[in-house]
């Protein structure tokens, strides 16, 4: 199991490594036009930054730090535990949200309309799921003591918070690799049909999938 | 666990149906030029209907026919579910190789560079494990007996063959959303942003991430 955990923090890594080189390579065609308050790459590296480490470390919080004795030598407690998957998740959803206000207010700036791609959708449906889990976390975990919430209605809840959680988390990967498509659709390279920006994005594409693969894996140990 | 079935087979009379259309709709810029033999159209004809009907429902057979009496009132034989499940991953592994053929014949001809985007690639991968897998399944499963293979070779091959099987469905539904938000960004409404065509590919995708979300739920129970 600790290999697999080991494997997630070098994918983290190289995420985190290639992700700075599109925003970079790519931020040419709408950098360029100063028209705009918030940047198109602010959008991409919020939601990129958002999903592929911060929901990633929150969904697997409980793995990594309770059910598994790979980072303090032994497990650390429940109560603590929550802090961190919420914490880290807090941080998903807030970054979430600016990213889409980045987006929408870039094209609302360049009149671009709104909500046309597949992409745009899923998003949508991605973020609402994600404010949901979030929502639900606060109200029925962090919160429930002091709003007087049952165990039994707790219990009652955890499945479908875990079930609307895994959800999100795996459309929210979905849904980069299918930014990331679009976004190279909108790339032209100035020599031929091949060039890094384009190369990168296709890899960042199969780092989010084999990322996508080894939390599946790493989640159906654990079960 | 019915309901889950029931949920699942209408859902693919839901992508039986939707699948139609843009196949139609979105033929009028490729089918224009009269100057492929292989159309684009049946690239993505022959993937959509590999992945959301053969390999889903090939994939899922072994909890279909044998782990539930959903289809005869009674399980079917081991022996008898594992040639529907060669049949069906057959199919789908020979109209994957077909969806492969038609596209880079296609491209050949229009001139276009092949494998520039992040959905041709992971394509590439994608097709590999399912030719690896449908290669293990015979030679392992199928030919088992002729090959003079033991069963302990066998029981150790299984669990292998099921994690390259899972990842090369998951990849393929994951490839086959790429290839329609590349596809719905070559598609120009002709009046303004937004047109039946691209809305009907933005289902397209909404589905297909139903679908996947329904099988791994399925599975999930399963096990
Ligand atoms: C690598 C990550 C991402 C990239 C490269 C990316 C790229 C893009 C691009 C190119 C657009 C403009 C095209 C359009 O209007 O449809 C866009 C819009 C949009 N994106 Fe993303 N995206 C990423 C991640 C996400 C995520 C994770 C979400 C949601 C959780 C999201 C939500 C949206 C929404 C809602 C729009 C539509 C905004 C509008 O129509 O004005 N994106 N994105
Ligand atoms: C922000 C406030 C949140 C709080 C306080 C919270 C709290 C919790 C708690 C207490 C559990 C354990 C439930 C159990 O007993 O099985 C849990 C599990 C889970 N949560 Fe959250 N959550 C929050 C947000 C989120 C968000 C935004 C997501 C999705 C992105 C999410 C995804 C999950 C998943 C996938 C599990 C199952 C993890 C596992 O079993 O390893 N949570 N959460
Ligand atoms: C709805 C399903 C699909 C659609 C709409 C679709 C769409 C496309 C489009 C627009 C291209 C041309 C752009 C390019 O060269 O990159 C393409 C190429 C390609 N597609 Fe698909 N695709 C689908 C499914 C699949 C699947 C499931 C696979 C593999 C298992 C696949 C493998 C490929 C490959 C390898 C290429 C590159 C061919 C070349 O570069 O000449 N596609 N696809
Ligand atoms: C074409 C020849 C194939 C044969 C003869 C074959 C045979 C088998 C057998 C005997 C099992 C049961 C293993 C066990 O005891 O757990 C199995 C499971 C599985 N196979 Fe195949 N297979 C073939 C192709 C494929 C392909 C192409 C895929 C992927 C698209 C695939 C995906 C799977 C999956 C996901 C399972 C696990 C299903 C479950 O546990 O419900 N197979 N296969
Ligand atoms: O709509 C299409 O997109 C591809 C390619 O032409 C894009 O350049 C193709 O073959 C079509 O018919």
């Amino acid at each position: 199991r600790l290999i697999y955990l080991v494997i997630l923090i070098l994918l983290f890594s190289l995420l985190n490594l290639w992700k700075w080189f599109p925003r970079e390579t790519a931020s040419a065609p709408s950098g360029g036009a100063k028209s705009t308050l918030w940047s198109f790459n602010l959008h991409m590296g919020f939601m990129i930054l958002a999903w592929t480490v911060f929901a990633t470390e929150g969904v697997l919080a409980y793995a990594t730090w309770e059910r598994s004795s790979f980072i303090c030598g032994q497990p650390t407690r429940h109560s603590r535990v929550k802090v961190i998957h919420a914490s880290l998740n807090f941080i998903c959803a807030v970054m979430t949200a600016m990213g889409l206000l980045a987006i929408f207010q870039n094209h609302a700036v360049k009149e671009i309309p709104p909500l046309c791609s597949a992409h745009s959708w899923l998003g949508i449906i991605t973020a609402s799921l994600t404010f949901i889990a979030a929502l639900a976390g606060t109200v029925f975990f962090l919160l429930a003591k002091k709003l007087g919430i049952s165990k039994d209605v707790r219990a009652r809840v955890a499945p479908w918070h875990r079930l609307v959680g895994l959800l999100a988390y795996f459309l929210g990967l979905a849904t980069c690799s299918l930014g990331i498509q679009e976004k190279q659709g909108f790339i032209t390279c100035a020599s031929g049909a091949y060039c890094l920006s384009k190369t990168l994005l296709t890899i960042l594409v199969i780092l989010v999938y084999a990322l996508g693969a080894c939390v599946a894996y790493v989640l159906s140990k654990e079960d």
